[in-house]
């Protein structure tokens, strides 16, 4: 059962998550069969919609994360399996219900992933995903587990719609958007891996470590993709920037460049993110202000802390593949910055 | 705590909820309660939208089931009171998840309950309240409980999935038609009475019982309704008619009219239901339509046969209130229609 990973090979390159990718490849296998097992369905829409959105959908970090804490926490058995499906699962339904978009950015004319079956579809696809994952949840019979996941799925909630009140206010504080980060993002890494210790049966100290673990990796995670929107790097790597700008979303670079910005400045951020009246220029006057406070550096440098504090919560454990992996996650976080 | 109710005065009148309102509404008054402190986030929208549509929300017909099939199974605790809120809340978020509208409803001017929100808001505040819901569950401990829900859940999403297939499209006959309103309506009563049978550990004989009654009133209920839509007493009566009409929803009535009619007939269907063109009569040209067919009698004849199934479930229990109340819900969903 033993994986052999050469730890040293690993040393020496830009930091990845090549080391959780091997050490999960075999279950995260059997998580996609089960993903895709879980979607069908006689309506064939929802296998569609699901399938398209499930299969073309991305790095499968969270789920790894669960099926990492697990191993970590010396679980040999198979039921950390459905509760990475479910985790995966409550991510794409939330995907799905993100790209739910009203009349008013439409007539801004974005596009959205929904485009192609219409919002109503990609909501009942969403609520029939949740429903699926409280399924796999009840089959695999852990009322801990339960807990954990349908309290993370009402604060995510309750962060995206905090997010709306935020959205298009440039008044929003850096308190409020680590409030918004924190629920809408930080949560479900934060169950993610606290469900790893649950099913492995593990003292609460090793549960609360891998809960701070998750939550301090999803806040610096989701802080890098807000600087990454505005990053020339991204832009030269070919890599589509200012979609939160074109949005109005406030995020912290944002609000870094706002509060330390003049009246002239904050004028320019209130007409473009407030009334949405953009122009060709403003998304590269608007990364130029960033360079010019320090915004994106310092957004980056909040990134670092909380990174740290994800870092420090794993020196409970032995040292090990999985334990690396999970510290390899962090840095992997940190290093898109660069 | 015994509630005089007196059998005979209920008689001589046309059926009503009445009873069913009487026995619950101590209950029912916890419910209430309880889901207004659910409601409660520091998000002041989730609050303000959910307690608008929640407050608003209709006759709690849902929970007044699950409260009468616990007392009818002799259940004398207070577990049921949460259950019911459950219900309630999958009932009230899967109403906000309705409301959600496309691109192409906006275009047809369709007025929502959304609209002062938006999409994005009823979407999310759906979703808490769902994730509430399993929040509650959880909190009540049964794991069948949480799997009579979750899959009633995904049952519901499965069905408003396959409706948005049949919509606008007149081809689709009584069996997918009677397959949407089982999923997406029926489902909802059925798990609301079998949680009675549940919540009081009755026999398997007894659970069934209640879920084939709930599933039986529920069609009954849903194939009433859309009679409704198009009935001239409604119309009289100052109710509005023609939203499915408007929609180009296929329910009943229409199928059975497009059936039933010649080749101009159905050109007329598939003008005004699959291209939405729509002129100032087509609304009475497609009730008289269904007049010159019997479409609207024959849906009402088909409710009459669910609701015998409903009734004849009923059997099995001894004669008392809380049989009488769930008897009377049957002849009040059907007495709507005339």
């Amino acid at each position: 059962m033993g994986i052999v990973v050469n730890l040293e090979s690993a040393k020496n390159q830009s930091p990845s998550l090549d080391l959780m990718v091997n050490l999960t490849n075999k279950d995260l296998l059997n998580v996609n069969e089960l993903i895709v097992r879980c979607m069908n369905s006689p309506v064939n829409l929802i296998p569609q919609i699901a399938g398209h959105i499930v299969a073309a959908g991305g790095k499968r970090i969270r789920p790894m994360m669960t099926l990492t804490a697990a191993r970590l926490c010396g679980y040999r058995g198979k039921r950390h399996i459905a509760l990475a499906a479910c985790v995966e699962f409550i991510h794409t339904a939330t995907l799905l219900h993100d790209d739910v978009v009203d009349e008013s950015d439409l007539r801004r004319g974005l596009a959205s992933a929904n485009v192609v079956w219409g919002n109503q579809a990609s909501v009942l696809v969403g609520d029939f995903l949740f429903s699926r994952a409280f399924e796999l949840m009840v089959d695999d019979g852990s009322l801990d587990v339960l807990r954990v996941l349908s309290s993370a799925s009402s604060v995510i909630a309750e962060g995206e719609v905090q997010q709306l009140t935020t959205s298009n206010n440039t008044e929003t504080g850096e308190t409020a958007y680590m409030e918004v980060i924190r629920s809408k993002t930080a949560q479900l890494f934060s169950a993610a891996c606290r469900i790893g210790a649950l099913v492995a049966d593990r003292p609460k100290v090793e549960e609360d470590a891998l809960e701070t673990y998750g939550m301090n990796l999803g806040i610096t995670f989701q802080l890098i993709d807000d600087t990454l929107d505005y990053s020339a790097k991204q832009a030269t790597l070919g890599k589509s920037i200012g979609d939160d700008f074109r949005d109005g979303k406030i995020t912290l670079p944002v609000i870094l460049a706002f509060r330390r910005g003049n009246d002239k400045e904050r004028t320019f951020w209130k007409r473009t993110l407030e009334d949405l009246e953009q122009t060709e220029d403003d998304l590269a006057y608007a990364i130029q202000l960033m360079g010019k406070h320090g915004a994106l550096e310092d957004a980056i440098k909040r990134a670092h802390h909380y990174g740290a504090i994800a870092r420090d919560a794993m020196g409970i454990f032995d040292d090990g593949p999985e334990k690396q992996a999970l510290i390899d996650a962090i840095d992997f976080c940190i290093d898109r910055a660069y």
